[in-house]
C-alpha cells in the first residue's frame, strides 16, 4: 500500500489532475478545460469529478489517498489555501483548498505553481540530489522558486521566491507591474515575442518579418533562429545574457548548486544557454560561478503536479 | 561567571580586539595598528598581546574565555580558518585561526567581516528581534550578509551573502571585478567618490569643485549635500535609487523583514533613504515591499566584534 496524493495543476486553459505516489510518479492522469471566466464552483466540480475517477484507480491498487495538493498561479495565500487573484480565471479571494476539501474529505493544500514546479524538479527532476537550487520558468511571466538546504524558502509572509521580479536592467522595458527591466519584463515568452515583433519591423529582411506580426510566437521565433536568422538568434542570445545576469546575482547572494530553467521557452536551450552561462560566469564570484550548474528542466509540465503532491504530503505530515 | 569571547576586527589599518560577553556586550577593548604590508606573524603577535591583556580583565571578573573569533575581509575559508587573500594586507593563504589558536590555546574561528557585522546587528543592533534580514555595508567595497530564519546563510561553499555583487545596472561602471554595474561598483564609498570627482568636473560651479579632486572624500561629499549643493545631493539620491533597486530584488526573492544599511557612507541616511525607500517600494511586490523595513545600522564599528563573538561561541558549542 502506498500513500498517494491527488495533485492538480490549475492553468488558465485546463485543470490537470494526477494520482501521484510517494516517489513523485504520476500514475494516472485526467484533464478538463476550465472554460472562459469560469465560476469557482464549476471548476471545483470538474476537479472533484476527476479526483473521484483517480481515487477509483487508487482503490483498485489498494492505495490510500492521503491528501490533496493544488498548484495554482498566484498571488495566493498558501497558509489559508485562498487564491487572492488569478487574472487568467478572473477569480478574487476564492478559498479553493476549503472548497475542494469539503467535497473530497481529505486535507487539501494550495501552493504557488512555480514553487510546486521547483519542488518537483528538486525531488525528481533536474535538481535531484542537490540541497540548494532555484528555478526560473519562462512562460507568460517568469516564475521562480528557491530551495535552501532542502527547504522550500517562502520568506516571512509566504511571498519569497519571486525570482522573476529581480531587476536585471533598471532602464529596461516594463511588463505588467511597475518594475522596469525585471527578469520577467525581459525574459518571459511575452517579452521575447514583444521584442521579436519590434525586431521584425526593424529588420524587414529578417525571417521574423516573413509573417504578420501577430503570427510571431515563441515557436516561430525558435524556428527562425534554428534556420539561422540573425535577428532571431540575437533575441535568444540577449535572453541568455539577461538570464545570466540574474543567475550571477543569485550565485553571489545564495551560492546554490543548481539553477533550473523551465517553461515553454526553455526548450530552445542551445540558442540561449551559451550566452547565459558565459554571462553568469563572468559576473559571479569565481567559486560561486564554478559551483552553479545551470540546467534545463527535466519534468516540464509534470513538475508542478509532482511537486505539489510532495509538498502537500509534507504539510499533511506536519513536516512543513 | 560568564562565558566570554575574545573578538577581533582585522582591518587594513588597525586590528581591534574586544572582550565580549555572552550578551554581545564589548566589555573591554584594545587596538593596534597593523602597519604597511605586515607579516602575518607580526600581526598575530599584536593580536596575542591584546588578548592576553583582555584575558587578564576577564580573570579579574572570574569570567572564562571560551573561544576566539576573528572577523576579517575575504576571500577567506571560514571552515579551515584560512585567509585566502587580503589585498589590503597583501596576505595569501594565511591559516590565521590556527596561528592564533596555537598561541592562545582556545578554539579559534575565522569569519568574513560582513557576515560578522550582519550577525552583530541581528543579535544586538538594528535587526534585533527579527528572523530574516540582510545587511549592506557601504565602505571601500559593499559587504553583505544574510540571515534566513535565524541562521547565517553561507551557501553550499561558504561564499553566499555577497550582496554587494548583485547586478543593479548591467551597463554601469566596473569596479575591481568584471561585474559592471554591481551594487559595489555603484554604491561603495569608492564609487561615490569616483562619481563625485566626475560631477565636480562636469559642474565647476558646484561646491564639490571648490577643492582639488583628490580632496573629495565621503565626508566632504556629505558636507556639500547637507549645505544644499545640488550635484552632491544628486549623488546621494542616485545612491539611494541604486540601493533601492537591489533591496527590491532582495524583497522579491527572499521576503525578509529587515534590511540594515551600514558602513561609513550609511551615516548620511537622510540624504539617500528617501530615494532608496521609494525605489524599493516601487519595484517590490507590494506585500514584500510593505514588510521590508530598511534601517540604519546601530552598532557601526562594533557590529563586527559583537557578531564574530556570537558566531564563534555558536561554533564552539557545535550549534553552527
Amino acid at each position: 500500500m502506498s500513500r498517494d496524493v491527488i495533485a492538480y495543476d490549475l492553468g488558465g486553459t485546463n485543470v490537470r489532475c494526477g494520482l501521484v505516489n510517494e516517489a513523485g510518479e504520476i500514475m494516472f492522469r485526467a484533464k478538463q478545460p476550465v472554460g472562459a471566466r469560469p465560476k469557482p464552483e464549476d471548476v471545483v466540480g470538474k476537479m472533484v469529478a476527476m479526483a473521484e475517477q483517480l481515487m477509483g484507480e487508487a482503490a483498485k491498487r489498494h492505495d490510500e489517498v492521503a491528501c490533496i495538493g493544488i498548484g495554482s498561479p498566484g498571488p495566493l495565500n498558501s497558509r489559508t489555501g485562498t487564491i487572492v487573484e488569478t487574472p487568467n480565471l478572473g477569480w478574487k479571494d476564492v478559498p479553493l483548498a476549503r472548497l475542494v476539501q469539503e467535497r473530497l474529505k481529505r486535507p487539501t493544500f494550495l501552493e504557488n505553481d512555480a514553487n510546486s514546479a521547483c519542488w518537483g524538479e528538486f525531488v525528481r527532476g533536474a535538481g535531484r540530489g542537490c540541497k540548494t537550487m532555484f528555478i526560473l520558468t519562462l512562460g507568460t511571466g517568469v516564475g521562480g522558486g528557491l530551495i535552501l538546504d532542502g527547504r522550500l524558502w517562502k520568506g516571512i509572509d509566504d511571498i519569497a521566491g519571486h525570482l522573476g521580479h529581480v531587476v536585471v536592467d533598471p532602464d529596461g522595458p516594463k511588463q505588467v507591474f511597475d518594475n522596469p527591466g525585471s527578469l520577467e519584463a525581459l525574459c518571459s515568452a511575452t517579452a521575447v515575442i514583444r521584442d521579436a515583433r519590434a525586431a521584425a519591423k526593424q529588420h524587414p529582411d529578417s525571417k521574423l518579418a516573413s509573417v504578420p506580426a501577430e503570427k510571431i510566437d515563441g515557436k516561430f521565433i525558435e524556428e527562425c533562429a534554428v534556420a539561422g536568422d540573425a535577428a532571431a538568434k540575437g533575441l535568444f542570445e540577449r535572453l541568455g545574457t539577461h538570464l545570466g545576469i540574474a543567475c550571477a546575482s543569485f550565485a553571489n547572494v545564495l551560492n546554490p548548486e543548481v539553477g533550473v530553467i523551465g517553461g515553454g521557452l526553455s526548450a530552445a536551450w542551445n540558442l540561449y544557454a551559451p550566452s547565459m552561462i558565459r554571462e553568469m560566469k563572468r559576473r559571479a564570484l569565481p567559486p560561486a560561478g564554478a559551483r552553479l550548474k545551470l540546467v534545463k528542466a527535466e519534468l516540464y509540465d509534470d513538475a508542478g503536479m509532482t511537486g505539489v503532491a510532495g509538498l502537500a504530503l509534507k504539510r499533511a505530515l506536519g513536516e512543513l
